[in-house]
């Protein structure tokens, strides 16, 4: 039992469940998860049901994701609008790509009219900043920085600002540049976070809930793991917005806040583990490694 | 079909599947799969196989991983007697945590002995390289200097040297520190590298073939991703070393030579993407973006 529960400390560390505090461990630093159990209420915020997409599966797993409406709103609207007319209702996953994206949507074969939507949206691959620029001190490969704006992923170069494809990230699939995608397909990073996507596709959005329903299935055996037909496509069964729900049905998601204290103190305390299990610290941390903690609302 | 065929390309560039080859693509400089295609048979390695361990699943599906030898000989000479004994046969996955590790070994509950292993190795957690330091030229948030020694990410920090947790990396599951693990317990890594475990666990090995068959099954419901009981667990029929199975039955892996000149053309284009799908070349890659290109030996 000893291995489990030790092997339990890493891995709560890095997914923010629960962890043994140890001795050592409180006697040196606070732990993400003490940082996160000691936050304030003031220090989350919720998600607005406006931004908040719940997608259920043929299996019945519900899959939730969060609209960057600030930072992609014409993109955002769109799949709104999408989710709104039903579009997605019948849809499927389409392709999973092991160590990369789970895109869903209609396959290619499908003519599904999406009606109401700007069909030509602008690229909305980079933004001037919507908010403050809370950065990362750690050195990154693809940015000059990196770092959070209202508790998203963000990377810059001084001139310009974009979203990083981090874990979890959603984005919109398109056709061949400059032109961008509608929102008709979506995709997801199921792996190491490919930034060389960045500022190449819309990104739109972040899974809240639910993304070990999207990991979980069998990769395609096409090329890019693409299913090979409809028989092997995981239907979704509906696609509401939370907003659309009575208030009793709407899931109460809230993120960190990445200008609060808690979020400063959470990101030190990843990029500095302590506890009995760690032998050495790694004095820093990846922004794929620091994604802004996401939780239930409090009952 | 289009929006098939352009995705197709972004992904094949990152997993090295089959890329379409655009006109721009090759006016500019060749994409990653295209040097692949260009190497030389003497840029490809052949994985030794006193090194390389295939694994067989309940469900039939085979998992092929080699082992560091050169970095954790004494892990690695556990981890072969443990196959050779036997230990693996009958043993399960046991964790599966989503964005982080597939786990697998014995149950915790499970008393099997592990016959004829150091049950107490050296940690093996940092070492002299053992060949040429192929560093990539650009910037890491963790260490000094990251890069390859014998194709094997590796980061540096000018005086000792460790094997990176990029996903489908191998380690050791261990207790409590400092003791390191025998072996008995062997994890892989399924989310964006959680850099944090480096130096804190020995690596041993990395999946060439079959991660799909660890990536795609169910998440544990109990904490951290370990399975609430041994139905929900899936079975090792088999683990063998692929020295000890008929020479015809032997899978013909290579890897790519970190110190050819085809693998350093190859990081340049992955750094650098080009073709008529990308808006904006990166500049530059990740070490866990760049894993070296495996591949089953051409007939």
């Amino acid at each position: 039992m000893i291995k489990r529960l030790l092997l339990t400390g890493t891995a709560a560390l890095l997914l923010m469940g629960a962890a043994p505090i140890t001795q050592q461990g409180s006697a040196t630093q606070a732990s993400p998860q003490e940082v996160l159990d000691a936050a304030p209420a003031s220090a989350w915020t919720d998600v607005q049901s406006d931004d908040l997409v719940i997608m259920t599966l043929a299996d019945g797993s519900k899959v939730s994701y969060q609209l960057a409406s600030a930072f992609a709103p014409v993109h955002v609207a769109n799949i709104r609008q999408l989710v709104r007319s039903g579009y997605f209702d019948g849809a499927s996953i389409i392709r999973v790509q092991d160590a990369y994206v789970v895109q869903w949507g209609r396959a290619d074969d499908d003519k599904t009219e999406a009606k109401g939507i700007n069909a030509t949206p602008p690229a909305e691959y980079e933004f001037a900043a919507p908010g403050a620029f809370k950065a990362l001190p750690y050195r990154d490969a693809y940015a000059e920085k990196v770092g959070h704006i209202k508790s998203w992923p963000v990377a810059s170069d001084g001139k310009t600002n974009w979203l990083i494809h981090c874990y979890g990230m959603i984005g919109v699939a398109r056709d061949v540049a400059p032109d961008t995608g509608s929102g008709t397909q979506l995709y997801t990073v199921i792996g190491h976070a490919p930034r060389h996507l960045d500022r190449n596709l819309a990104v739109v959005g972040r899974v809240v809930g639910g993304m070990e329903f999207l990991t979980n299935r069998p990769r395609g055996t096409e090329e890019l793991g693409f299913y090979k037909d409809d028989s092997q496509r995981i239907r979704i069964v509906s696609t509401k917005m939370a907003s659309d729900l009575p208030m009793a049905e709407r899931p109460a998601y809230q993120v960190m806040d990445s200008d609060s204290q808690s979020f400063s103190a959470w990101v030190k305390a990843r990029a500095n583990r302590s506890g009995a299990f760690f032998v050495r610290s790694a004095g820093a941390v990846d922004i794929c490694n620091a994604p802004a903690p996401i939780r239930l609302k409090p009952m």
